[in-house]
């Protein structure tokens, strides 16, 4: 049982809008004929040459990705070059590679932020940053935890409740500060600080969070603040894109979610839980 | 015993000469009156708010810190925005700021840099990103531990040698791997990845490497990365630069090092040392 | 009595609303506390040392100016820069300073625009051009004489109805040519002339007109121009705004209009009234 | 006795250098054809339609004018337009015009800057900012007078030297105060401020002198101010090189300087000398 | 009988409105005087030389043309510059110049697309970038011939229907392909590939097609390319415009169009029809 | 026999330094592996699907071209892109593509240039924009005929010397003009003209020549002009380059020349050698 690519990828596209990526973003089909058969569809939040192993040893004739390969656009892709080399690997093992990036981010109901927004538990969940168009789709998500709990009860639940990282999670503000209104953003969200601020939140959940950002921040608001790892708030959103796709397919596909850990930390050392405000010296 | 406060800055300008500053930034005197005198001298990483309690309640009359308060220029200092209410608090409080900052990163011998390779204990050590005009200045180190050792060794030697930090010391490569040559840069060096490779480094540590730029690098190079505090990297630099104006002005000004931690992190959750390459879901 | 700064300033904006200003203006608080009472309000047209003198003399606790103190932002405000030294004076002072500029200048009925009009003796006065929102609001006003005046006679009416300065007004056009209908910009109104053209006037008076453009002018239109100090054609506003905001607060802070002339021009030498198009050798 | 128009033109470049002018501006022939001859070369400021009917009254085949007609570049030169008109009259009267603009500014010896600094009894002036190749080329000039005299003194000097115009000599600074090294700038000379108060000078002169130009200087620096007609100072150089021109080219054309007063402004009514600092209200 | 010029232009604007033209276009009266009158009017595509010569000698006082003279601004018109001799002899022969070009391009019905579909025998013609106010206005036409006709004979009719010039017709794509609709676009068209393909065309004419652009094309679509003189695709509306403006004055101006062939290229070598794919070597 | 594909790139690199080509090209290695081995090369000017088709046909491991295949670069390449799928085709016929395209223009003695000069029989040629470092390479050459001929007699001659195109050459002059100094350039030279001029050229060489640049050419200069298809100036390089690599691989690659025409153009109807000047009516 197969399936023409062209008939995936327009179920893909059907669920996770191109028009919703940003203007600089790099989504769609990278490498691979639309009209060849698939049967197999591999999930990754990262194309990176490991997950490539396994998609090939896998015989998967799709790979989907969230993280566009080529961002920065290219004049080739001679196989010197390690992004050149995988789409050589791909081309050859007649697998394709899809990209679903801020067009996931915004989807609506079954987005990256959704996804995210869920496994923490957050109910009643908007977009942080709405689009004009659809008041459900958008970056960002804000919802309400159960009841109010500390911020270092917050970080532990998000710690448990997100894939294994050796960088963990990293709070800022008050740990014993109690917390229910969440905003989150899978990626990188440091420019979705003021929407959360205006959204109400007592704590705004994202990666990659620069010390600047982070500390004039503290400095003139009551949010806090928690940074896991960029691989960690997106990985959520495979299984659920890929459940998405066999149901719309109607099971014509096996879909799977790669198992591989592309977060690119290796090893972590460091005393967890130093008090807050201890001197340094 | 007090010195005209014009001549300290002087002394200050004299070991980080502000010809080295980016254009863009913004280093100098930011409050305070050149002709009045000055009896005690604080440093600090951030002008924070918490740092200014303690500089107003030593009736220290100067701060000096590594970062700019007024990076972005402003129209006005109306003291409900918070940064208007520290320049409101230091010049009703008789204290000035002064903002030594890539001019330091790039200062020769004494600079920020040269502190943060001293207390990880490379020897050797030249600039990775020297200036045209002297061979000693510019931005990052790269030299030479006494041997080799394996990555998560030095790891952890990081996290013994800098402050503790919530965050800790986070590797990316295989904790295995013997690293000897190291490149350092203190504060936010992820544009010097190219000059930490071109100078045959087995390492580089700097803070607020975000996941693409780690991502891709570990898939074109063998270079090892290791992401600590910003804070923690530029520390070192704050009691070299206290001592050297001490004795630059012959002891006639009393100079402290801030005991705040100016990291905003305050709190820490998730396992240490997850094996490399570990699956993910 | 007093009223706290707050709001005063809330007062303030309710007639000078800052969403009026120009997108590259620096209106609003530039030094002070919102939190602290105020009792007396001096108003003046520029932010310079000797308006200060008196500010801080009459023990005034918030000084409005028409102009801004900082449009160039700045990166600090150390006292032996002239700004940095009038900010610090103010704090020490515990004097606010606030800033109505473009606002002021576009704002209906109470308006810059609106103060030189009626000093002028013009009637039936609309914006030159209107803000899209407003039709009584935005920059420069034309209005009509009670009858018609040679342009001589126009321009020693101005010269005895606005504040002395060294300078005069100057008028170009034939002097002997009747004028009736009236445009004006408080301060540096050249690119209102095709307005001033378009809508009907025979004179527009403003300040700061370099030599190219009234040459073209007058070859190409036959409208007369005025000039004469732009400190001058802003003063009027003073005691109006002053007045308004006496009434707005209900007579709960004193207000005080600056003496000061803050024209910065101090002697004239030369012949009046020469004959226009005398030979120049 | 005539010279082709190719041989006058060629003796107005060898003086005034057409690459010393601005790269914005427009100098050289604007209409007129160099095989032709000419008699007679009339010298003016502005190229006006006043200084068109004197030239052709005259029957002179070349209008040479300091200031350009078509500075911002046309696509046509209708007749319905002044500056079209103009070229119409002028190519139908058979006669050229040539601007030289900022290369006579910046032109050595016999310059409009050195005509300036000459009508002023200026000695051993050099230019205020020079050129890289020719430290007696340049804009601007500054110089010593005999002996020092008070500004207001000055200011009568310069009123007497120069054109008379409507609007005189205004100066800023205290009118006692004793000036003896002068710098000048024919023409719009605000940006030379910088300049003129590193070349140690005591006033400087030059024309269309904006209100927050000389507001800020007169805060910050104890340099003088004196604004004279645009026109006026550059009238001085007319004659220069009218000479010069008739005796570059052994007497072969006749010269002449326009007499039109090109200065724009007719008319000026309002009391000189007022004392510094005198109230507004 | 004349008619005033300012007449004469009105009615040209009339039927080709200027504000139809590109933002970078300059179109309207470049030369000439709207007071006098006109009696004779030539209408040719290209301001050159030889057509000025030909206007001259026939006495008219008008020239339109469709290419502007002064497409790049001017500082100067100098008659040693071939333009701005043109411009001298039109001023001295009392001769205006007037250009239609991108409105006469865009404008509805009698425009210069029109006329190039309809000497094509297009039939139910629309726009194939229609303006936003006016469906039959816009660049480019896209229209039916009666019926099919493979390519090489729709170039053969072209060749018979445009005025003959040294580099005829070329053609790519099957020369045996049929084709029935039919894209063209007066001058260099090769922006209006993509809608010439939305429109569903079979061939599109146009002029200056460069080889990448005609190489990418023909890699990825089937629609075929027909590349002739820009002279010979606009030629075809002179005599329209010529009678148009006749019928609107009412025959009180005498109206003729320029013989004068203007497309540059005077000569032609090669073979012929030679068969498409042919090998290089 | 076989090299290694790195190091037949390096022999090509050695002659067409990659250092030559502007910033906005996209020169180099576009897909294949460098560790792969070479048997047999393919030359062609553009690498469209024809010539893929030989090149896969011949079992080629290696395509050189002139022209880029990405000189837009891109985000992916998927097969359902015409560019894509070459892609796709020669990854999977383990075929490389390299292309040389101004660094080949601008390469002294065997570059485009030098090829197509000496096809035409010029002798001491030297570029018409010569490089800074090398006088002998730049882009462009001009050198001299035996003897003059009229410029028909010269367009025949490069009909009869450059591979036969259906656009044939056409030339802009009087036909009967003799020429000897003749300037070309492969490619679309346009830009070269005013480098001709200073040559002192008779007639210039190039292709892709748009009317308005040739139009403005012949009204301003009497430098003739020669138009040929863009394919046909460049495919003299083609077997230059061919032998010079077997030469210097040591004769241990084959060597081809594609024998497509890669001109897109495949007809031609039309009058050749209509007289210059003639009637367009």
């Amino acid at each position: 049982m197969s399936v023409p690519l062209r008939e995936v990828l327009a179920a893909l596209d059907a669920r996770y809008d191109p028009a919703l990526a940003e203007s600089w973003d790099a989504v769609g089909l990278v490498c691979g004929d639309p009209d060849q058969p698939v049967r197999r569809v591999v999930f990754a939040v990262d194309p990176i040459s490991a997950v490539v192993d396994d998609v090939l040893a896998a015989g998967a004739e799709l790979l989907v990705t969230h993280h566009p390969l080529l961002l920065t656009p290219v004049h080739g892709v001679p196989a010197d070059d390690p992004k050149g080399r995988l789409i050589h690997r791909l081309i050859r093992g007649n697998s394709a590679l899809f990209v679903a990036h801020t067009n996931a981010d915004r989807a609506a109901d079954h987005g990256v932020n959704d996804a995210l927004a869920a496994v923490l538990g957050l109910r009643d969940t908007v977009p942080l940053d709405p689009t004009d168009d659809d008041p459900r789709a958008g970056l960002g998500r804000v919802g309400e935890l159960d009841q109010a709990i500390p911020l270092r009860e917050f970080a532990a639940r998000a710690a448990a409740a997100l894939p294994v990282t050796v960088g963990g999670v990293r709070a800022a503000g008050d740990p014993e500060r109690p917390v229910r209104r969440v905003a989150v953003c899978g990626g990188s969200g440091g420019l979705l600080i003021d929407a959360a601020v205006a959204a109400g939140a007592d704590v705004f959940l994202t990666s990659d969070l620069k010390h600047h950002i982070v500390s004039e921040w503290q400095q003139s608001t009551p949010l806090a603040a928690c940074d896991v790892a960029h691989f960690a708030t997106e990985w959520p959103w495979l299984p659920v894109a890929a459940d998405l796709l066999h149901r719309d397919l109607s099971g014509r596909v096996e879909v799977a979610v790669s198992r591989r850990r592309t977060d690119p930390w290796t090893w972590h050392e460091g005393t967890n839980g130093v008090p807050a405000g201890r001197s340094a010296g």
